[in-house]
């Protein structure tokens, strides 16, 4: 049998296109911003800097009242740094978990010696209201609740709002991982009385990795000062030499701020969190329904589905094997991601980065064609009769 | 009076040259190769990655027992890993200073809780090594040695094999921070009984800034286990899940890692550290001679300066104003760098980078253009009797 040429996604670079979590496909216009030398009291890399950290409030509604405090590393240093600085020594946090970024910052809590009370739901279930509004009642010493945006291990979509007005309701300090969502979900820090949000420049901005970030309620950063345990993650510290220079206190990933300016700038011609949003869900749509229409079923139902990342259950047919498909959908010049679910077999699809309905039905075409490279005639992963 | 003209440096990239500690001025081919987008479990990425851990202890005469372990964020990062992972909340560590970065590991290890006992010298003084012996001799609790390679407030040289055969002699574990000299001034971590070095991405490599990394002797490596007070500057951690998956535990900063990689391949071209040392002693040496015999002097006698930045006392004469010096260089494409010393004014220029003797003879030519401009006929630091 003859196999058909397969057809290779294009990508601006020639890359093939990241259907996953991140890092994602970028701009090359974001990228070739980075062909330069800056010292790090550079000027212009000063500016640069500048308007980078006084545009993401506004991203988030925290014009005025909130500041970005920018973490080198990556997105887990931004959290590491958040909850060790906003949770003191002798604090106790609410982790709400669904999945694996909830245990991750309850792993980062019990390491830094700061107490937690965890309420855990199933991967597929946010977490219900009123049990939440129980246990802040009835554990006064609760001084933080934590939660995250969109867990990322399922794609679902948690209730941040909500979740944030009774935190408030209780008097209690809200922090939140809105790592995958940032700039594509809507989030409103005022109305969810968030007093910070943790995120990194290669999600939903668009900007390669490097740097993450905590945007906070400057009055609630005020009052970490001595609560971290560490230097290099102290909040506090950083944004205080700020305040003071304008400066970094150590090195700055110079060329992934530089990078994550132009990915900001291109955000906002976008028409900011709607229009990247809009984007991402028109995206999102596609590839469910292009999906759902071959036989693969989802493992969320669409009022739970962020549109973010899609987790599609494992076709049961034996001739589907995983590793072949993504193989082959990657020497088509698609790249998509392994399962993260404790309860089911599963793979993801992210709906990120700079793609559009064009490159998801190219992903599509793919999907079908390697399908029938494979000879599997249904998705479904319902056991057949 | 007519000016003349300044000219200016030329870089690849039409960039200011940057006489500074680092970020540096990189080769145009090491910054080319960020245009791209990789995933993070990337086959392609995660080649280059294994080779950049696999190539970083041979800069040091480590291959076979030493292993790389990368920390994302800057040199500041693996410096606090280093120091957190291996002095245990039980440990204390003689922590040797004569400048701002031995300064910070001590209050890196005050914040953490470690026991310290500290030997302090001056600025352009290093380390006695007899009361270095008589400290390790008198205090047997102490279990870690740490210090630093270049002390780059300075630009001094400190004995860092001698330290090491002290600490050896008297079975104390020794960490060495040698951001500002990894890969330029030799080191040679079995002579020298390193079990770990700490350096970063943006020095004498000549990267770009976003990564930091520990070389460090696997046996003693896996007796950390443990002793974190972090999850993401965990060391341990680290290197297990690369031992295990082949994989960073959070998002690396791919570009960033791949631009690495890239100047690891040209530093070996030019014949690594002997080369690349090689070099820089060429631009010190016609960086020193040159400001010499325009009157200024240096902090440091020759055989204390290591070839990575310089150190000149102020200049009295009342037309020296530095921020005019500074300004009119930088007009000229010659980024230079204000002091550090706690004890003297002055400033630094750095002889590291994508530099040469042409770049050091250009810079003296605008620096005597300056000082010609400003009106000063004397560089020197003496008053004018
Ligand atoms: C919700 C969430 N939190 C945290 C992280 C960790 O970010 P990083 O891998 O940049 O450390 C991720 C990464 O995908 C995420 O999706
Ligand atoms: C000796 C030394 N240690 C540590 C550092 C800190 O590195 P970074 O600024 O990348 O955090 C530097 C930076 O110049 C240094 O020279």
């Amino acid at each position: 049998m003859a196999t058909p040429a397969p057809r290779t996604a294009a990508s601006e670079t020639g890359d093939p296109l990241l259907l996953t979590p991140g890092p994602l496909t970028t701009a090359k216009s974001v990228k070739e911003v980075m062909v330069h030398d800056w010292g790090s009291r550079d000027a212009t890399f000063l500016r640069i800097n500048r308007e980078v950290l006084e545009g993401l409030p506004k991203v988030v509604n925290g014009e005025g009242d909130y500041v970005t405090v920018p973490m080198q590393g990556s997105g887990t240093f931004a959290v590491e740094a958040m909850l060790t600085t906003f949770v003191p020594p002798k604090g106790k946090c609410l982790v709400l978990i669904n999945g694996a970024y909830g245990h991750r910052a309850k792993k980062i809590l019990d390491i830094a010696g700061r107490k937690t009370v965890v309420y855990e739901t199933a991967e597929d279930t946010p977490p219900d209201l009123a049990k939440v509004e129980a246990i802040l009642k009835r554990t006064p010493s609760i001084t933080h609740v934590f939660a995250v945006h969109c867990e990322t291990t399922s794609g679902i979509l948690n209730p941040v709002h909500e979740i944030g007005e009774l935190a408030q309701r209780y008097g209690k300090t809200y922090l939140v991982d809105s790592m995958s969502a940032f700039g594509a979900l809507p989030l409103d820090v005022r109305r969810a009385h968030v007093a910070a949000v943790a995120a990194s420049s290669n999600k939903c901005i668009e900007g390669v990795p490097g740097l993450g970030f905590v945007v906070a309620r400057k009055a609630d950063l005020a009052a970490t000062e001595g609560n971290a345990t560490t230097l290099v993650l102290d909040l506090h510290d950083q944004w205080r030499n700020f305040e003071k220079t304008g400066q970094y206190r150590f090195t700055p990933p110079i060329h992934v701020i530089v990078s994550f300016h132009q990915a900001l700038t291109e955000f906002w011609a976008e028409g900011g969190q709607p229009g990247r949003g809009g984007r991402y869900a028109a995206n999102c749509r596609t590839l469910v329904e292009g999906m759902r229409a071959l036989g693969f079923e989802t493992l969320l139902p669409d009022d739970l589905q962020a549109p973010i990342i899609v987790t599609f259950h494992m076709p049961t047919d034996r001739r589907f094997v995983f590793q072949s498909f993504y193989d082959k959908l990657k020497d088509r010049g698609f790249v998509i991601y392994p399962g993260k679910l404790t309860v089911a077999d599963s793979f993801r699809i992210g709906c990120i980065g700079r793609l559009n309905t064009d490159h998801m039905n190219q992903a599509l075409d793919a999907v079908r064609e390697v399908l029938a490279e494979l000879g599997v005639a249904s998705a479904s992963p319902k056991k057949a009769a």
